[in-house]
């Protein structure tokens, strides 16, 4: 049965490589010393290299410099390191920070968890594609302003802000900008030479590596205080024994991913939204059809309920997400859809597509098959539908 | 070369154990679908339970229950979790924290972090052994003390802390008490039915887990904020995509302690000792005879600096560690040393032994008779030494 299942919904990108596996084993059984013994004795110092070498190897898919890449445990660390390090790093200036209303929860709930310190937040509105404005942003930046936080892509809806007129502003008014690059790490090119953006949040689990470890890019001289506290790891900025097994492997993925990948993965989007839409009536694309990370198509079929189509796709061995999948504990409508202009009807019958490396063209070929069957059979039986 | 070489640093500890690997890969590769996605489809809810499952074998080690252990990304979090966690959710009783002067940074660090933000802490000196006074830290609780931040073994010297006489203190006191467990969980049998301690630090990589993944253990309804913004994962308390495999295989790990191998482990511990002492004049035992984690061992040799210990040691092939590991890169003497009333030169001389699963009793004899010899010709040429 494993055989036949199909993952579309964010674990397409979770399942780690064998091939990062299978480089991260020397870590864990040879080279298992831990890096800070590095003026002890000699495998610490091989220890030491290894991470240095990962670290390295992240740092060039950005044009960054290894001692830009700090180490932590995910991206919702990453997150929480550059927002908070960064606001409590310079009080001075002020206590302002901007981000969009769209942000996913690492950085939503930082700006909200510094607002209960006494910092203030503005949250931008983004506009029906889910992109903010630009001379809003602007005119949001005051003199206390000290950071801009504005997500490379979304985590539901896959928008690609653009970032370089966003780095550009931030540059020109002196204020700090940091993007969440969760979703495009990897995926979409970042030249950091080029984008004048000071901190990236960086994930291995969306890019087949494997959980656990994320980086933040730190640009140099960026003003910023560590959110752990303890011993002197990651530049003194991340502390605890380094997982170097993990950091291996984060890079061993980074390397993994080509060009050729990424378009193939555009390909298979483009084609689930081209049938989708010739095969279904009365959908919605959530997002831009074009400007959104090449692994992410989000559709709303209307008059049914998302959580409907995925619990008959389940019984398809298919899976898909619906709403935030972040948040379905809540059973809440997406913040991010609703952000959008979307209403709980909207929200609530959206569903979110994510492809990944071990996805295959007659994958997505059944999955439109059999959710058009679903969708109609819903819609027959469903009190919001107009047929 | 790579069979020749002998580890008795913390490496000793981090190596990892193949069956926990064998028990993650189905996590990596199969049932890799997101835990949160338990709503959606069957392998979220798969997955899910195989989370639940590694926090119930955990929690069953302390008799606990499963929805006391909090996943994170090991001792560092987990202490700043407890320590700012417990802090900030009880501002309204007092803002007071009480530790003793050589726990590990991640808590010593902690407690200077809440310093600057306005909190106050007294740390606790401790006796030529590593003991805290009992009587004193009566004495330092006040009705704003919220929080004792005791460790239960000390990471450079083992000495086990008496923490059912500092539970109960706590317990009489109506105080919460944290406890650093880093380096006992798995070696030292833990009841948390009988002993009233309200929160653990527990770690993976120190029982021949995976790196990037410990926990919290957090007694029910104790009051704590999370550290970490974003998702609701971990009971609200710890946010983020769940590492399902590093769960798995910390569960493991765990598993595969018996009261054998630390028996085992005490023998070894014990050997180097004996050995130590008769072979070696005018060396120190610091920390406890007996009172001590059986994997420790720590002992200073006079007149000698346990750098060139260290290096003579490594053209041998043989790990060990001096001063504190944790703070090799500052080359600053130990705080543990130093607090448990030694000078600069017992400091400096004093070299950790850490025993683990694979080392063998062969290993502590070589060691034994490589370090008297190193340590008999440093001497010859030592400027501190008196022969």
């Amino acid at each position: 049965m494993a055989n036949e299942l199909i993952y579309l919904d964010n674990s397409a990108s979770t399942r780690l490589d064998e091939r990062v596996l299978e480089a991260m084993k020397q870590y864990y059984f040879d080279t298992y010393a831990v890096a800070t013994s590095e003026f002890a004795y000699t495998l610490g110092i091989e220890a030491r290299e290894a991470l240095d070498d990962s670290r390295e190897k992240i740092a060039k898919k950005l044009e960054a410099t290894a001692e830009e890449i700090v180490f932590t445990s995910g991206s919702t660390e990453s997150s929480n390191l550059a927002i908070k390090g960064v606001l409590r790093a310079n009080k001075k200036k002020g206590k302002h920070i901007i981000v969009s209303t769209i942000e996913d929860f690492p950085v939503l709930n930082s700006a909200k968890a510094l607002e209960r310190e006494g910092y203030k937040a503005t949250y931008l509105p983004v506009d029906g594609e889910g992109f903010i404005d630009l001379e809003a942003l602007q005119n949001a930046i005051t003199p206390e302003t000290v950071l801009i936080s504005i997500q490379h892509a979304n985590q539901e809806i896959g928008t690609l802000q653009n970032i370089q007129a966003i780095a550009e502003i931030s540059q020109e008014k002196k204020v700090l900008f940091h993007s969440d690059a969760t979703h495009t790490f990897g995926r979409v090119a970042i030249n950091i030479e080029k984008l004048p953006v000071d901190l990236l949040t960086l994930s291995a689990h969306t890019i087949h590596g494997p959980r656990g470890i994320g980086a933040l890019f730190v640009r140099k001289n960026t003003p910023i205080k560590k959110h752990l506290d303890g011993g002197f790891q990651e530049f003194n900025l991340r502390p605890g024994v380094e997982n170097i097994p993990g950091a291996v492997g984060f890079a061993k993925a980074v390397e993994l991913i080509t060009a050729e990948e990424n378009e193939r993965l555009k390909q298979l989007r483009d084609r689930l939204i081209d049938k989708v839409f010739k095969q279904v009536p009365d959908v919605t694309l959530n997002g831009h059809r074009t400007k959104r990370t090449p692994q992410n198509a989000n559709i709303t079929f209307h008059f049914v309920e998302g959580e409907s189509i995925t619990l008959h796709l389940d019984m398809h061995g298919i899976a898909v997400s619906t709403g935030s999948a972040c948040f379905s504990k809540s059973l809440e409508a997406s913040h991010v859809i609703m952000g959008i202009g979307g209403d709980h009807e909207r929200a609530h019958g959206s569903i979110r597509f994510t492809f990944g490396r071990f996805n295959k063209q007659k994958e997505v070929d059944k999955v439109v098959e059999i959710i058009s069957e679903i969708v109609k059979n819903l819609r027959e039986i469903s009190p919001l539908s107009n047929k």
